[in-house]
């Protein structure tokens, strides 16, 4: 079968032929219905093999980390799957470790390696999974938009849930950048919570988009001294706002964010954009916030997003890729001329 | 009556006769047993005007913000406490703005300026005392020493609740700096959580105490990479501890701080040693860690560190000067020669 | 002014002539603008005097205490609030107890007795307010309307934050009885949390008004063996629902929402209809299940809804009818023919 | 190898020779170094096949689900614990099911048959372990009476857990029945909690082991109307405690509990004395409390009663029986005449 394969460290991946994989005791093979593409993977391909090596990585590997597709074979030992079902792959975790007894499956180290970063992906007629407990039913929704469910949708479900304690009727969250997850995010606060959802973004379709997806109102993200135009939207009696969610993570998106928030609110990183906050933090933090960087979502983080999609309250925007047309579909998710979330279709 | 107070912005505070407070409807008049001192009491004298001001600070005003007495007068409309109970004075907080509202009164605005630092506080005979709810009636305790409570006790409480959730049976808490504050920090750890307690100090008088007050291990705060030291206090499969209180508050103490905390671990910043993390959030944080910057405490922690303290379970060490030393009291605190907490018995 | 009043225990109220309130410190002056009608309302004119006065409660008074209006004086100290404004009457606590410190402001011990109930209330056209941490501000909410937010509204808010816990994404929650609270139930469910919702009628008009409130799916509540068809929208893999809120609270309704309850699940019992659950209950409650009987609400619902009515997500539905139509409006609600909450306008 | 087994339902248990277990993969073989015996499995021997079946039981099984011991034999696939390890058998959940999923092992359908209960269980030599997840590391720890932490533990630990959130500084907490349950519960609740914790039991021996595990009070479980009693331990300014266990049952305790209680109190269920409330349930429970039936106990609740135990904070105080006695020492349980838990080493 054809595979978009990381062949080696540093190098462009490549569309190569791979043997379609065999099941053995305890794993499943499942046919991919299609399969998300993320801004993680353009930064893999530039990883060097020293950083890999160290999380555990091993190359070549098939990329593609959201998956969803129908089960097309179980070995001995698979009981909550059955040939013919339509599942999403959710982000691997041991189940075992510390922290996944804990109920902390976005922090387990096994998960630092995962299929399609490190282990063969989703971007191939079909790809293994070991084991059964990364597999979330999709029931009657299509597979072939699920993808990004686990990645983007359980992330900005994740993320809400770690700013959610702050959200209460009469509370404003607010959500930066409205990509990927973002669209995600938005939609989730609407489903998930009680609060007013205000929608940031320099790029005016991104807005639209927000405001289409249930944002109460939106912020273009070029104004001058952005924290003072969030802070209006403050409740009654409040000096700020009561959550922030940051996909975009700048120098200034989080200075903007933390000086926008209430004391006591709360403030999920999410973006990768290599920013920090370079002044002393006693004093400089917002009093009482708490402050949560957020890097990967749980099993259940993705059951629950599947929940939301299942009743109608969170859709996915997909532009379709066929498999030979994956390079493209990159480059467009890197010049972000993208409307949707970019799903390849094998 | 005497009183040490700041009579003017950045000029030393002065022994000056002041008369005794009058007490109106919903006021009550305090009989001084003790007031603590507070190294953030050296940093008021040093306050530009235009700071003080922006906090709604008013001079002259008399210092001394850990205060415990007995009631000497009620005004009308006061029932929760009678002529003669030896009370606590928690940080006051207004109980009606949206903060208070929601349990946040160490948020409230209207605590920027209280007894001690913007109106009249407790290094004096007699203290006034509007409304009732900022007062913690002490029962049998002894109010001259039980000034701490309110500051250092309640700060202490304050942030071992909020790394509380991080802390069960088998994990691992980390206090750096065992002074005034850390002192009370890791008794609090001990009677309120499961976790076993690590004290940090670069004093080894200051070591020795956090032991005699039940820590069950300490590290000396100059060792080379701290960080790696306190990993090796990490609970079994598990990368780093599970809560760390910094009560110091440099560069470095943060550095240390984050880096031996585990994935979705706690941090609550306490010192004001004028630190910060000069390096990108994501990836640089620990993934999934809680970050709380705490400066204040509720009428409620005041509370709970004194019943503990009722139990016998919380102890305040105490070195006593009367109110004609109190310039000789500041100077031992500035220069770091106290055993116990400064207490000022008039 | 006029006034529906319970002249002495255990003798139906009649409209009589009473002075206007005079206002003094501490104070406010509402103008009714409208008052609802509840089920209680008509048990306090059957109580006998022993227990009235054991809640301490003071014969005469005036009854309604489901009030809206605007602020027609305040007296000295009064800053929330200023004359003019529209607000909603929470029910009273006092904020000083160890229960208000706590949040539990529903289970002030002070809050025994109440405007309408022991203390004079809002079926009048003016009603006195001690204090102003009850005022819930409406802000462009029409007062007329808004009375049954405070006890309709807060009680049901207080029950589903209660089940709130146990309910998530594809969660399912169960009301049984879509009256005067059951439709705010529906409509707080739908707003504020993530679950499917289900209502629970004999009367096929209550039904559709659930329907048209927003509830997924309504059950007849007259079926043989209820608790099966109500475990039929178990959320797949549990054996039973989520969550269950019963307002009518007879032995059928309460056998029926625990038997049909999955392990773990949350049961708020709010109807007074009587009903015990005569069995053991070591194996007889559902496993791990969380048991509430609730009361009464806390200012905070009170403002939750408030916050959700002024989004347009809860809205009330009501008949309106004047003051000296008082005793038919509570006919009518005896006999069970009102269509929406009955509200009287002075 | 002899063991102690139940042959067929409804007939008295008998020692017999079986093979020893063989190991396939994912299996994991114990030697059995202490087993404890539990109330409950007098009630096996008892129980009709109807019931038993339709738990999904099967007979003959070997009794004895209080198991600690030595690896001594691993399947293939089987990596958290090696031979030789020290070991305890927490009560086995599927980690599969929507409960596990959720972190609520203890409601695991899969769990209602168990080793002990319808399956082989530790009364024997050797006991034969599906999977490694129900495998807790002893470390240190003496396998050979570390078996009641499983089960009498970790239902204990369960329980502080479910009533906990009531607990605070200056609060109190009740044990009703210090047998084996109760003995965890008392010690657990001074590890765990800030609580003032005081134990009931109709046995003055058992009054006295309650001191001397750390007991504040003590209370005769003869008194005539017990509520009073345990009411007069109500936190100042509350009417009632803030939580109670009951490890009994009977109508008469629960009724006691309950009453007792202070409004928005916790109340945890353990005991199967086949009691329950014949009251109605409005009006009759105590208004906002938390009330719950504790059955069973989860693998992480195991695990917290180990850290404490390792820390020495909990300890277990056992009878010892050799295995050719075992009839014997459950006589003496049923008696009632034991001091500790007795615990069969074979």
């Amino acid at each position: 079968m054809a595979a978009y394969r990381l062949l080696d460290w540093e190098r462009p991946p490549e569309l190569v032929e791979v043997p379609v994989p065999t099941v053995g005791p305890g794993q499943v093979l499942v046919e991919v219905a299609g399969c998300g593409l993320c801004h993680s993977d353009l930064t893999m391909v530039a990883m060097p093999g020293a950083i890999g090596e160290a999380l555990g990585w091993e190359v070549p590997f098939t990329l593609g980390h959201e998956v969803a597709g129908r089960v097309a074979a179980v070995g001995r030992g698979i009981e909550a799957v059955a040939e013919g079902d339509a599942v999403l792959l959710a982000a691997p975790s041991c189940g075992a470790c510390a922290h996944c007894r804990a109920g902390r499956g976005s922090a387990c180290p096994h998960a630092d390696a995962g299929r399609g970063y490190g282990r063969d992906g989703g971007l191939a007629r079909y790809v293994r999974v070991d084991g059964e407990r990364s597999l979330v039913p999709l029931g009657a929704l299509d597979p072939r938009h699920a993808g990004p469910l686990t990645d983007a949708g359980g992330t900005s479900m994740h993320a809400v849930r770690r700013v959610r304690p702050a959200l209460g009727p009469g509370s404003t969250a607010v959500v930066i950048g409205v990509g990927g997850l973002g669209s995600f995010a938005v939609q989730i606060l609407r489903a998930a919570t009680e609060a007013r959802v205000i929608a940031v973004d320099v790029d005016p379709a991104a807005r639209d988009r927000a405001l289409a997806l249930g944002a109460h109102d939106v912020v273009d993200g070029t104004v001058e001294r952005l924290h003072r135009t969030l802070r209006t939207f403050a409740p009654e009696g409040l000096e700020g706002v009561d959550a922030v969610i940051d996909i975009v993570g700048t120098d200034a998106t989080i200075a903007a964010s933390l000086a926008a928030l209430r004391r006591g609110g709360a403030f999920a990183l999410v973006g990768a954009g290599g920013g920090g906050f370079p002044r002393p933090w006693f004093g400089g933090l917002p009093r009482e916030a708490t402050i949560t960087a957020v890097e990967r979502s749980t099993v259940d983080d993705a059951r629950a997003v599947v929940a939301l999609a299942a009743e109608g309250r969170v859709r996915v925007e997909v532009d379709e890729y066929p498999l030979d047309r994956v390079a493209e579909a990159y480059a467009a998710l890197d010049a972000g001329t993208l409307v949707g979330r970019a799903v390849v279709v094998p």
